[in-house]
């Protein structure tokens, strides 16, 4: 399976973080958006992810809400601002462990010869808030996640 | 009148905005968030500006719609994340004109003695885009609507 590749230069406010998944682009954004798939991969597997709210729509809240055994829930939320199928979804996103902290979400799926390019950019409000992100083990929990996208999308090819 | 003070440092993705208010906080507040009041405001004067949709909470959708004698409108919108009175404002904008491109902005309002000193950050998905924003005579156009709002917050202290 491919690796992602995470671009965070030194001083800027942002991560660009791209994958390519073994599927058409139809599915991975279908698959992406789907509730009944999230719990599947979004997060580490040693969490359970339950979806809160995830009204896929400009306006609509996304809330999914993460439990370890015998620790506190974390929680995160947003608000869809467009969702054009199957090119590009931009929403906000916060860590509700961290609040008044936001940052901007662009994914955008692109074909690649029958596979698909995601690239998903984050823009930050500041350059600690995006150090503060990558210090907090977000690689290896995105890499995880995006392993377990990936098992997802190879049930439905 | 205190002019606004813009920040834009070379090959970073953000603007930094902040200008004193000579009045309370609250007012402020309310002020900015005010439907009836925006059309009296936002843009350069030389438009006709109105509200089409102002909801004001998180998931809320905003567009304000302006029009110039005989030329085209030029319409704009985003989405609520956090509404935090008297604070902070965080929301996303798009100028219909350049679909796709979206920036994270969050307005804060700190008191300062008695007045007000707002502090707006606009985050763009890209330097690109930043640079365009600037290049398209952005600070002209928001030193003459912060004008305009300071000289509605003097009719209402």
């Amino acid at each position: 399976m491919s690796k992602i590749k995470l671009i965070a230069e030194p001083g800027k406010q942002e991560i660009v973080i791209t994958r390519v998944f073994d599927a058409p682009r139809n599915l991975v954004f279908e698959t992406y958006i789907n509730p009944d798939v999230i719990p599947k991969w979004w997060g580490p597997s040693k969490y359970v992810t339950t979806v809160d709210k995830m009204e896929v729509r400009t306006g609509g809240i996304w809330r999914y809400v993460q439990r370890a055994k015998e620790e506190d829930e974390f929680a995160f939320h947003g608000v869809y601002h467009a969702i054009v199928a199957p090119e590009r979804l931009v929403f906000t996103f916060e860590f509700e462990g961290m609040p008044g902290h936001v940052l901007l979400e662009t994914v955008t799926f692109e074909d690649n010869n029958g596979k698909t390019l995601m690239t998903d950019r984050m823009v930050f409000q500041t350059v600690e808030d995006r150090d503060g992100m990558l210090g907090s083990g977000m690689e290896a929990g995105l890499t995880e996640a995006l392993d377990r996208f990936e098992q997802q999308l190879q049930t439905l090819v």
